[in-house]
């Protein structure tokens, strides 16, 4: 059976890795993309490389019908997304990419986010998308809300310590380099080939970035008490992939044993051999996290390294992996795509 | 039913693109893969973005049981591919993705590679593997020589046009831009990095670049005459991708048509309308080829633009194209990859 | 003695490469910079990494006195340029950067900027800036046009062959490739670092780049006939360099003789051995142009290579070295840093 | 006065980047290149962008004739660089650009480097290269050596801070982020374009990195007691530049006034304005450091970010800066080239 899916924003970076990935996914079919300003256009004329495939023409959110969508992607950008969910039939099935429905508390909302949320209701009644730590409620969910990219990486890498108390949680600090695309399709100039290419620099310092918001959640409901951890992004001359290198008090073998034993039995969550540091070539384009665990020469203190795809296991690969959880399918249909290297 | 399948040569490039792609192929299975420096080695210690497979260990060919192989890859350097070749079992299929077997003439193989083929009757047998032109031979073929990149490049924008008569075969410009990926993983100055990013420089300049020895043969057999291009290739900073811009003489609203109506049945194969140029960008990754053509401001003036990923539709892809016709497989399974972009 | 130096423009990337070269020139200072939208900030918040400099502010045009300028560049936009240089004083010795009065003809430039031309009695009287060959003209000149940078390349090229008919006029090819920084600072889609890095391809295709404009004037002009020559530029994943291919009809020896003897006293124009190639990254932040010639297979066929870097000879470098001329300094005062590489 | 140099090894990156620096210099010149294996080329056929210049022929080290050479570079692989500096005239004033000298105590040498060293006496009266803070001992010392390029980006980070007192010494990480030309003209498969570009990973990774020899010696020394610090280093794609991140307890205002204060009169150090952070873009090709300073948002808690190029400050710039300091003239002659943007 062929479940039809609908995707709301698909002129950006996530729309397209989206029907790139449903383009092969057996069970499911790209039955209507919206773009509000480039509606009328074909896809391959916004985005060439998906020319071979036949495609609807974009048109504008008000024009699909919905009554036939199984599913709705909804990659627009953060405060549209909750403007336009909201409008949308009470039954259907959504997954928000989003930034709108990550976080559960209005308060935190608009700490990080500047402004009151305009769909609490549905804000509150969101399950968080991070498919591992979530199964069973986005099985069940009608509203799962995608992760941020370096904040899915980040929790890739502490979840299973912070949940086994196997870490101190006064002293985390994530230093992440990312690649550009996570800023999305945006004409920005320091988004230039000519400004980027050939150097590097950190971003949001002194803990500004908004993904902190569900670093705070997440670890604080983890642990059951309040966890801030220190975070500091840096941008890298790649188009794609997060590498997130996290530093940690407590005994590196007991970390890689806790993290060896919590994916154990995930298909998309490796864990390299104690020792080996993983690399974002080898995630690139893929659904696939790679983790490493090295012990520091100081005692006491260990290093967990965390790469995955930003488009792929860090927004578009988690939503179709969550899709396919919601759609009744197997969890890793059409997402077993190996990494392209070089 | 699933086929078992050989790849001699597997710690390269080309062997673990064709990983890759068989890794998700339904029919297809990578059963025995062999890399005699690295024997004894696991894939993922190679090529660590494969680590998720569960792939035989790397063995010596001599290791190999081919009774129980279905199809055989040869992705070993030229030369040691003929050595090799002639000492497999005479009823097994192989596909060469050396340059060993794409000669047919004896004497030309020495002009361009400098020593005595020392397999001549296997060279004798070898099909060209330019799949969509050599379509019903492949199918019956034992042994089967895959296209230089180069090439194959240069071909899918000029066969029809020879073929048809409608340019000038005595003014044919091949100004080709190339990803590093065709050197392979060989560990020399120009390919480092540091040597490589952030600038661009022809090489092999004045026509002495070896896969002159396929345009000439596969253009002047299509001609009936001798037919001699011009050839100069660039190396590009990127990983994947090759660009062929072509100087012909002719009405390029004839041109456009001819080669419109040569792709029209053909999966892998887009032309995209008159007056647009592909990029490298929209096929990296995966098994298409895009052309454009453009009408030059000067009279009778064409150009023709024609890209492709080097290791997939130039290699590796187009292998398992013909692994599939060889099968008898659906020509397209396993294939229909969508290209990564960003 | 030092000259007081004024920069139009300053905000963009040819007026930084003109402050930074004029930074260490030892008869030249910044004494005003201006840039519109950006009046009132600091040079070094618009480009940190001219940080270390004691720099005027920047201001907007008409803010500046130019009673004290001994020199005025103006790197503004095409069309904006010539309505401001017309209100300009009519002593002051101005060398624009924009297109705006490369060409003689008014015609012409309607043709390929599809505008009338403002100011056409500055346009008759302007230098075209190719300094080596309008050296003497530029020594007295008020105004110079300084020249295209993917002209320049070509122009360097061909000009003295053109000039000793040594090539057939009607069989001219130019493939040029040329790093992102040529499109200036400009926040278009296609500039972007996720779009352009890691793939290359055609852009202005079938004889419609500007600098065609450039092209035929000049070669017409040393021919005495008309000379159309072919132009498809290409944009590579690189900051800075341009490098053309130009496919000629001649002798290829005789070409490379013409070629090192029209430079043999240029301090900037280096000839190769015959049969080398140059690469981009070999002049890269210079004013170095580097020439290679090659012996195509085919008899009475000859390939030429340069390579310079669009914004320091094909554009700041080459203002300034103009601006020595006209200042009775030394023609490659300040000039001859050596490239950067790696 | 033209002072006369030699450069031991100058067919590395280090040794080009100082003749390309010797070049513009106005006191100094360079008098004789060796290279052991390259010895008989000439220097622009091992590195075409110094092709402009007249530079003596490639020599073996014993064919140099020392009695005309006032100052010689070093820049030799670390342990080759022991022997041929002990067989050098015992007068001849010398920097190394090797690992060879930076440590004082021969068994701390041992344990970072693995072998014993073979001149211990040199060891002792050889000077510690970072200019800034060892600038009396430089200019009467006979032999200096060059730090660690991630050596010093780290020590511009902390030095102040430690001197100072104003951090907590126990709990010091540097994540740093360095391009790949700090590896050297080496033919390693990871320093390959195809393997390196478009991805990043950490290396050298629990705090095996050699460069932790000179932090131990340096902090320690400074602390009067003994400071470990954490250094995780990280591959990005890039050729030139290091970005340290450096994660501090301490109050960011006192620590940002320590450096803004410590680094006051030095020609080649910015401190950036609080909260404020460079990049490597905006260093890249100068013998600039630019340091930026952040408040984390947990109170206590600090980052110094600091850039700089490790070709040249990081090597061959610093070396250069310690010999104007040596040859008595200016500290900063010829190294005031601006950064190279875009």
């Amino acid at each position: 059976m062929t479940h039809q899916i609908a995707i709301l924003g698909a002129s950006g970076y996530t729309g397209a890795e989206l029907v790139r990935l449903i383009a092969t996914h057996p069970s499911l079919q790209n039955a209507a993309l919206s773009a509000d300003r480039k509606a009328g256009l074909e896809m391959a004329e916004v985005f060439p490389h998906l020319r071979h495939l036949d495609l609807p023409t974009l048109v504008k959110i008000d024009e699909i019908d919905f009554a036939g969508i199984d599913l709705c992607f909804c990659a627009l950008p953060h405060k549209t997304s909750q403007e336009v969910i909201s409008k949308l039939p009470r039954d259907l099935r959504i997954i928000d990419l989003s930034a709108d429905f990550r976080l559960r508390d209005p308060a935190a909302y608009k700490t990080w986010y500047g402004n009151d949320h305009s769909a609490v209701e549905l804000q509150k009644e969101a399950v968080y998308g991070l498919t591992e730590f979530y199964r069973d409620d986005i099985r069940t969910a009608r509203l799962v809300a995608g992760t941020g990219c370096n904040a899915a990486t980040g929790q890739y890498a502490l979840r299973p310590l912070i949940e086994a108390g196997v870490i101190d949680l006064d002293q985390i600090i994530i230093d992440l380099k990312a690649g550009v695309s996570g800023a999305g399709r945006s004409l920005k100039e320091n988004l230039l080939h000519a400004e980027l290419s050939e150097g590097s620099n950190a971003y949001a310092i002194g803990g500004t970035h908004r993904h902190l918001g569900e670093f705070d959640q997440e670890f604080s409901k983890i642990a059951g008490r309040d966890v801030h951890v220190q975070f500091t992004p840096h941008l890298v001359p790649m188009n794609r992939g997060i590498l997130a290198t996290v530093y940690v008090r407590g005994d590196a073998s007991e970390i890689h044993a806790t993290l060896a034993e919590a994916y154990s039995g995930e298909p998309f969550v490796v864990v390299l051999p104690m020792g080996q540091a993983p690399s974002t070539h080898e995630t690139r384009g893929s659904n696939f996290v790679h983790i490493g665990v090295a012990q520091d020469r100081i005692a006491g203190r260990a290093i967990i390294f965390a790469s995955l795809d930003n488009l792929t296991k860090g927004s578009s690969g988690q939503a179709l992996q969550n899709a396919n959880l919601m759609l009744n399918l197997e969890e890793s249909e059409g997402l077993m795509l190996a990494p392209l290297f070089p």
